[in-house]
């Protein structure tokens, strides 16, 4: 969305418009965490950014390990959307001898024989999945043993793991699911 | 998840932990499309199944255009999770013309050229865009006037569009902040 640099406050109206959810909603979702605005006045926008930096646990960076250094893992490894949130791969890691000590940016593809040291001696706590799914649920029991306790996984499966280690599936699938629903109303409605 | 194939009925309950909900959500989700199951019997899974391709409109197959064929384009025309979820990409175009002409799987990387021409005579209404954030607008203006009314965008780039188009974003960072808010108090529980 374009930005005006200059501005000092925002609304929950127009944070609702930007986000297509409701602004009730977002006074809601806010009033959970504390005071962000008063009526009228609307949220500074700063002070509104560094207490959701502060809320989502983004004032520090967190390392990534990656797992999986095919198409998607090349895609991830070179996503600048990392940047300047609070994210950073450090580590990518590959099972093909074709694939580990290929250099990928600034990172160098390390053998998935090397994953539990390197996570153990960085105590890194999150993973990112891009493995084919007959991979992805070993993978996760490895990454889960070795103190892995968030993963994002791309792999079309559902994994298991214990309550403690937190899950988020990207899912291509479900998100265009999610449009078609609306899609075929579109349709009827122009016809 | 593993299935048991021969398993008749489910429930609310059953669903929710698979799905990570409360199975009042659930009940209340369901309830919007009228009756699905009597209680104390449980839901037929194969009805349930029918009724939400239904509903989804995932009782057609749904052609897609696949913008970009880089690294994350190669992933997502390799992608196993369409296969019979309802959705097939059927086109991927490109600009580079290194990439023109190229073979993913069944498909030929087409001339970004052809875009306009492929989607209206097929009447094409899907597209995922898998371009660099700089290019994401542009092409989302081109999609949009030729007749494409949703878009799964993974380009770190916030898009407009008429209101009648709709727009999902696949962005990881989002899908790591929602986890490190609850990491954090895992580590502190734990401290």
């Amino acid at each position: 969305m374009a930005q005006d640099t200059n501005r000092i406050t925002t609304s929950s109206h127009e944070l609702a418009e930007q986000l297509g959810m409701s602004s009730a909603q977002i006074r809601k979702d806010l009033s959970h965490f504390g005071e962000f605005g008063k009526q009228g006045t609307g949220y500074h926008i700063r002070y509104l950014i560094e207490r959701l930096s502060e809320i989502l646990n983004l004032t520090q960076e967190w390392p990534i390990a990656l797992v999986g250094a095919g198409f998607l893992g090349h895609a991830l490894a070179s996503y600048r959307g990392f940047e300047t949130r609070g994210f950073r791969i450090n580590w990518v890691f590959d099972s093909d001898p074709a694939a580990i000590g290929e250099t990928i940016g600034d990172l160098v593809v390390q053998n998935i024989d090397e994953l539990e040291e390197t996570i153990e001696r960085h105590q890194t706590r999150i993973a990112i999945l891009a493995v084919p799914a007959s991979e992805a649920q070993a993978m996760t029991d490895r990454l889960v043993r070795c103190g892995i306790r968030a993963i994002l996984n791309y792999a079309p499966i559902s994994l298991s793991a214990p309550a403690d280690v937190h899950i988020s599936y990207s899912d291509p699938v479900v998100q265009l699911q999610q449009m078609t629903y609306y899609l075929q109303g579109n349709i009827e409605a122009q016809a």
